[in-house]
């Protein structure tokens, strides 16, 4: 006898809306999922280039059709300025993928490799960090 | 005659859930909104104190409930390891605000004070790096 504990789910992150809409990411509740945050911030070779920030955002545009991809976010450096902020960065990409079996497909995945060999040429320097949901 | 601008949305950013469910962040048709993302990064005193990290852990789940806070995720260092990957943090702290005076309502929030008044003291280090939304 074989028990469907992939159809048992337990939700422990939730999503809210500007609607008050609440939209939520399943966890299961055997195995509880690890929502896996891979999260890199780009510092540009010519930092003061939009042309060249707007090349990078239109790469990771595309970048971001890779399909284990849950959710993504291009951001810029905040107007918030406290001691503690870094802001030095250009373009911030986050990614959710449900673990990280998940992320290491989008790692070798060609969308992947072909953003590096295009575009890889606009950065002087990269930090990830790679957060497994507690 | 006021126009009911408020009503009127796009969307463009979407989650989708393991169930293949779609949720959507919706967005102004006029002024788009730019989610704002707030990912704190701390070090710990005793980095290798499972107590210390477990009690920020706590402090963080309380934190969670300030009510501006459209999602969050805490999280630990992934196994991952490649050179641009930064590892040597001990809590991974982000957060979603629908913009930035959301964000500045948080800062001032008493929940947050009191997190810091009550939890400071487990940290030597944080860097906050905060994104808005292409």
């Amino acid at each position: 006898m074989k028990t469907i504990k992939r159809r048992s789910f337990l939700t422990n992150v939730a999503i809210t809306s500007a609607l008050g809409v609440a939209a939520t990411l399943p966890t299961e509740a055997n195995t509880k999922k690890k929502t896996f945050i891979h999260h890199v911030y780009f510092w540009l070779k010519n930092p003061s280039s939009e042309a060249d920030r707007n090349k990078l955002i239109e790469g990771l545009t595309a970048l971001s059709k890779v399909p284990t991809i849950r959710f993504h976010h291009i951001g810029l450096p905040a107007s918030t300025n406290r001691s503690v902020i870094e802001r030095s960065y250009s373009v911030s990409w986050m990614l959710f993928f449900d673990n990280l079996e998940e992320e290491e497909v989008y790692q070798k995945h060609p969308i992947h490799l072909k953003f590096v060999e295009d575009y890889s040429h606009l950065w002087e320097k990269v930090i990830v960090y790679d957060s497994e949901q507690v």
